[in-house]
């Protein structure tokens, strides 16, 4: 245990368009015998992270580095941290953590609504709606189906989690398929397993990070082997889909629909041929908002700081990344 | 055991425009000992009619029954059956049943997909991507939420039982809440009990049958008693809400919206300002359709042909209803 508490830097940037200070209160309620200053501006940051010890924050930027000649922890507020300069952070030796675990719920709503919206076409019916034409039409059944889930991380897991009432078969797809997963069967990347179970999929969710591996894991081919009633789910990267194969699939009818809250470029140009196919849900990359987020997020801020007070150690903390 | 297997009469309407041959189809896949035949004109039926004892159908007029003097069993393809000359059939000693639970998996998915497109606001979504709109918006999240299911027969428990991995508090009403059910608390109807779960309601899906009970259940005072960030799913019928307190509510923010698979009156005529409110889900009474339909009442029917098949008697079959 240290003699005294933890001070806690909260950087400026906000996301979602909810004020950081609201995650400054967060954490305050969450840390009553430490002082949590929010530095509101880019001189403020400047000079109270000259001080800081534990900082958090949504992004830094190198030259904001320059001055934390005191920094040992750096909280980031997302679940990738590919935006941050992890050299630099590692030779200064500063614990780096991460927001992994935070989007399960809000994602795996998001994925479940989009599935359902296929299953029911609410798509179909917005467009009667605005019409104001009462006419019935057909729908399709979810229970029955099989659903493969592109990576098994927080967001995959809730979403094989919220699936499971509904009667759905599920194939997770993971890097370590031997760590097994909530899904019914789990399979690796690539390979004759992959192709068979697209084969047998009715939908199809992506929901791994961006490697050297999933970028453009879905591309002509695998839209070619997924059958025409299925639908493709995006709540990954824009990258892991060939744009260019998808509207080709799109119009065809080769696949039923698609879903993206991601997509390649980013945001999508207002002459893009996605925004104006009638079997396309496009979210503007909004499945990771949560009334939520900055609570879920000072959960995991705030038993970190607490550890370090306890320990006074600055390791072994939650969601650390591997240096 | 009879001696010879029971034939079975299936009449001409269809429903959700799929053909009754499919119906007829499903029947005689399940029955292959048995005669299954399909009237398909006025004509046929009322000559088919005469020696039918087990009929399979949507509707059965007065005037048809007149001409049935060996029917044993109607099997009514609908969950309700207030549609039947009841006391004619119960005078000739005919026994009916009913499709209750054939429609428990699509409408348990259409209230969760209603929930989740207002839980991440989709039709906001929609809207953006016809204007080719890239921009954040905020959400709502389902998870902690009280969910107040009123009706717990098989829709309102296979919604239920599709909230359960959601992390929400359940509330079911039913006339007999001493059953108990799949949700958190059971109340009945009316009362303090039932104001109180609706002062603690994020979301309210009416899945009752409309009885004089619950015909108006939702009206000025229970829309007034819900919190304004309420939102109230109908799969039930029109006439369990008052239309003209709901588009009052809605115009002002009483509540946060609803979604109506059924309206008052139904067709919503087209200068209804329920179709234009933005904070209004209309699907035109679809959420009964699946393309699964006719094999689940299949096999609810052939289930009561082999049952009476094997005992001889017309009574103890599944679905039956009350004399």
């Amino acid at each position: 245990m240290t003699d005294t508490p933890t001070d806690v830097l909260v950087l400026r940037k906000d996301t979602h368009g909810v004020p950081t200070t609201e995650y400054a209160d967060a954490l305050r309620a969450r840390l009553p015998e430490n002082d949590v200053t929010l530095a509101r501006t880019p001189g403020e940051e400047r000079e109270l992270i000259e001080d800081a010890e534990f900082v958090a924050g949504m992004v830094l930027d190198e030259a904001l580095v320059d001055h934390a000649t005191e920094m040992k922890v750096f909280a980031c507020a997302y679940a990738g941290v590919g935006h941050l300069p992890l050299d630099t952070l590692r030779e200064k030796g500063v614990t780096v953590t991460n927001a992994s675990g935070v989007h399960g719920p809000n994602m795996g709503e998001h994925v479940l609504g989009n599935i359902l919206t296929f299953a029911r076409r609410f798509h179909r019916g917005f467009r009667q709606q605005q019409r104001r034409e009462w006419r019935h039409y057909q729908t399709h059944e979810l229970q029955g189906s099989t659903v493969t889930i592109v990576g098994l991380g927080p967001i995959g897991q809730a979403a094989a989690e919220r699936l499971d009432a509904f009667g759905v078969e599920t194939i997770g797809v993971r890097y370590t398929p031997e760590k097994g997963g909530p899904t019914d069967e789990v399979i690796g990347f690539g390979g004759d397993a992959f192709d068979d179970a697209l084969a047998r999929s009715d939908y199809v969710v992506l929901a791994c990070p961006l490697t050297d591996e999933t970028e453009g894991l879905i591309g002509r081919d695998e839209l070619m082997t997924l059958p025409p009633h299925a639908v493709l789910v995006n709540v990954a990267r824009g990258k892991v889909v060939d744009t260019d194969a998808l509207v080709s699939a799109l119009r065809s009818n080769t696949i039923r629909g698609a879903a993206l809250d991601v997509t390649d470029p980013e945001p999508l140009p207002e002459d893009h041929p996605l925004w104006n196919l009638g079997n396309v849900q496009i979210t503007p990359h909004n499945a990771g908002h949560t009334p939520k987020y900055y609570e879920r997020l000072a959960d995991i801020v705030a038993e970190n700081v607490r550890r370090v007070d306890e320990t006074g150690e600055y390791d072994g903390l939650r969601n650390q990344i591997e240096p």
